[in-house]
């Protein structure tokens, strides 16, 4: 057994809880400090047979890797005209911080 | 020493707490995303030298092990009088998943 | 690399959280269950080289270590008198328990 620990953008939690469940992996999150007022990030702890582990290292990577989107101009509000971009900006979305680690024991009670 | 990460259920979670305490072991929670609106886990972090592992283990089973309990039915408010059970059904609570990892350092400072 | 889990006061968050981003540590904070009522507890998760771990340990030492600190008296309301204490006190805070834990691969995607 193998415990991945893996920290993706909360926009991507449940496209990655929902690929996993899938792929028949049972996974917990783990709320991260600060997650009501920014985009924050969201902790999965993935426990699996080592002979799975590759498999979901593929999941993690399809479902969060880093790429570019394109965000919609916000108006800004009465505020500072000169920094407003009236046309689409590409912003870095994604990716994901993943640690295998091993495990003496495990248990199901 | 040895990083015991166990989930549980918040139901079970003042329980464990409490039998932690009571054995001496020192133990850390931490917050599931979505603990607000459903039946959530909690996650307990323990900290533990090697010879209490298994009190440990025997103290998560004894709090949380997965059990039947009897639930009280409940009226529907206004709704799909159908799917309305008049009697008090069994359902599955409880119950912890459970890792034993290794520790190559720990420091208290 | 290593992943060192590091349990510290939520007064001492801040300054950690600063300090590791000083000296280019990159890490993650987990909410603990609770922080809303108490005096809580976040948990860091900080992936690091190998031959990084001592600084990790000493940045972490620096910014949360357990000393005593002067509290200003609370005028008791409306309530026992007989327990109030007039002049400031010393209390303990900080302190943090750390577990460098072993990784066997780590990915970032
Ligand atoms: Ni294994
Ligand atoms: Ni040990
Ligand atoms: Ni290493």
């Amino acid at each position: 057994m193998k415990l991945i620990m893996a920290v993706v953008q909360d926009q991507d939690s449940n496209r990655l809880m929902n690929a996993l469940v899938e792929n028949n992996f049972r996974a917990t999150k783990l709320a991260t400090t600060g997650g009501f007022l920014k985009s924050g990030n969201t902790t999965f702890m993935i426990g699996t047979e080592d002979v799975r582990v590759e498999k979901a290292l593929e999941v993690i990577r399809e479902s969060c890797k880093s790429r570019e989107q394109l965000m919609a101009p916000v108006s800004p509000m009465g505020g500072n005209a000169d920094s407003y971009i009236p046309y689409p900006v590409e912003v870095s979305v994604g990716g994901a911080t993943v640690f295998v680690l091993p495990i003496e024991q495990f248990h199901q009670f």
